[in-house]
């Protein structure tokens, strides 16, 4: 049993007892919803973050841990069409990482990005543990009655489509594994170029030309596993203007998430191959690495972009950018339940749901591999 | 610096920034206080506990685990005055932990709890670790606005009260670290009586009665560190009834719990040893084995009885029982802010914050010790 079928099982057991009439939606989605009035809904969401299975310790500053700890459930409560108000963390540390500056770093970078959003750390719990981090991340988020965008309401006709650009959390995975670290202010363990001493000649310069641009595209994609930025804006845009009819974010990945989404909605989807949008550092990056782009931004995971449907006759109001991100339409609902297809240059295949699961079968895979 | 100061400062540090005009009480209660409405607000909890620090999981059967979770959560709603309604799980399982029936049973003893308070399981998340199992554990609730029972509104000349008895649930765990464990259906792991062949003697039957009283409080105290009751009817009547001026659970031990109410209504406090209602089981248990009942019920903590204050002239509106739980009136609220005395046979004694903490300065002490 993988954990989706442990939580499908859990809600067949919450939905069969008599609940509180004002719980809208449970266990299952992004995030749950509760009535607080007749026109406003809280969206709660929780995600526990574990060190050695979620992040690699030594692999993250502080800092961004702090902020990505909250963008992966602002992400969650902005793939609900909701605004995000309130968070709380609950936070186990060994002893030796407790003596260390790693709280005040951690805290510093997650109050920034609060700030940013206009969320208030409103409360959490401070534990010790024998070995390893874990940080639970709790945000509350409300949304008009009616407005939330749950996975279950996509239909037959209604078209895909995802924010931002996909398979560079992916890229910044296997690069971490490749040995690469982050600072808290930039690149701290691949070469620096610049640094040869002498005068460069013309065919050094060009060199470190791209060297440079090889190295920027290391960092964002870096940045892009380390420090993801959640789709706040989208979300708030998606729910308030009800545009969306279902929405997920993309935290195992394009094919999983897209198939969770089609299962809650009972229907299929097609996409095409071309129009999915590879960032275009892991592009610049995989050639020489004997990566696949396509595969990562398929499977790859933790890019936080939202997939969502919109009604084919709603398009038109979808905005271009919202905070400068775009959106990209890369394809379509269709009425059969349980095929996810793709399609390239005239043919299509099924699309295997190959993102991130914590409890495969099998479990041979180290989820960070 | 301990876990105290660190949530004092990160209490400062969220208090000096712009924050929602909706957030009530943040950091530094047993809940959090969000406004829903003009006329309610919700209480908001959350609770890390981690093997081998909150818990032993070869001494915790899975279903009193599920039990605890939970139980330790509504403690904190009830010490608001305020009414549980959803709860959210955030569950971290090692592989060989994730393949057996621990989380069956843990959401079984989980939800059969969240039954008997009318508590609907609304979300949460699942994650693999490394090793060890971790819970967080959160819980909202709803209270009418302005009739939540805040830790900093206790003034001198206030009467203090405590639920229930102390003591037991630090018992069961001297007990278990002596060896002794509990199933799922009663004592596993100590001699049972009667199991010695041929008809008893008159000196046996007495012994063997001797053993099934000792037994019973055994089994007793282990289900109070197992399977500690949450104060939920009290904390309601309570909030409800604006009795309490000021109220926290007792989770850390009495002396800590006391001395965090007092520094926050800026007080001091002098209880009376005699009247301190320590667990009865307790001291049965004790005599023989040189454990010291008091010690226990003043320090021992997780007993998760409420510790509150109530104001001289309302004291006779306080009910006597609430669900059966008594109520034992231990002392007064005294002008002196900091001071926390105990009065025994006429002298007075200062009385240490002794209770329990996750980083003391040193942490030669094994929490669980």
């Amino acid at each position: 049993m993988n954990e989706f079928d442990f939580i499908r099982n859990l809600r067949e057991q919450t939905r069969s007892r008599k609940h509180s009439p004002r719980l809208v939606t449970g266990i299952g989605d992004d995030a749950s919803l509760i009535a607080q009035t007749a026109n406003r809904h809280l969206a709660v969401t929780t995600d526990l973050l574990v060190e050695g299975i979620d992040f690699h310790l030594d692999a993250t500053p502080p800092g961004l841990l702090g902020q990505k700890a909250l963008a992966v459930s602002l992400s969650d409560i902005a793939a609900m069409g909701a605004r995000p108000f309130w968070s709380f963390v609950s936070f186990g540390l060994p002893a030796e990482v407790w003596k260390s500056d790693f709280k005040e770093r951690f805290f510093a970078g997650y109050l920034e990005l609060a700030d940013r959003y206009g969320v208030t750390l409103a409360g959490g719990d401070v534990s010790r543990t024998k070995d390893g981090v874990v940080v639970d991340s709790i945000v509350l988020g409300d949304v008009a009655a009616g407005a939330a965008v749950l996975r279950s309401g996509a239909k037959p006709g209604d078209q895909i489509y995802v924010t931002g650009t996909l398979g560079g959390a992916a890229a910044g995975l296997k690069l971490i594994e490749m040995g690469a670290r982050m600072g808290d202010s930039g690149l701290a363990s691949l070469p620096q170029p610049g640094a040869r001493g002498n005068s460069p000649t013309v065919r050094e310069r060009s060199e470190a030309r791209d060297l440079d641009a090889e190295l920027e595209a290391i960092e964002a994609v870096l940045l892009r596993q380390l420090r993801p930025s959640a789709r706040v804006g989208w979300g708030i845009v998606l729910g308030e203007e009800r545009l969306a009819t279902a929405m997920i974010d993309i935290s195992d990945g394009l094919s999983s998430d897209l198939a969770h989404l089609s299962a809650e909605s009972n229907v299929g989807a097609l996409i095409q191959s071309a129009q999915i949008p590879i960032d275009k550092d892991v592009i610049r990056l995989c050639g020489r690495r004997a990566l696949d782009p396509l595969a990562l931004a398929l499977h790859g995971g933790e890019d936080f972009e939202l997939l969502f449907t919109v009604s084919a006759d709603e398009t038109a109001r979808l905005p271009k950018r919202v905070d400068g991100v775009p959106v990209t339409h890369i394809g379509e609902v269709t009425d059969q339940p349980g095929s996810i297809r793709i399609a390239e240059k005239g043919r299509t295949w099924d699309l295997p749901a190959e993102g991130f699961e914590h409890f495969k079968d099998d479990l041979t895979r180290d989820p960070l591999k």
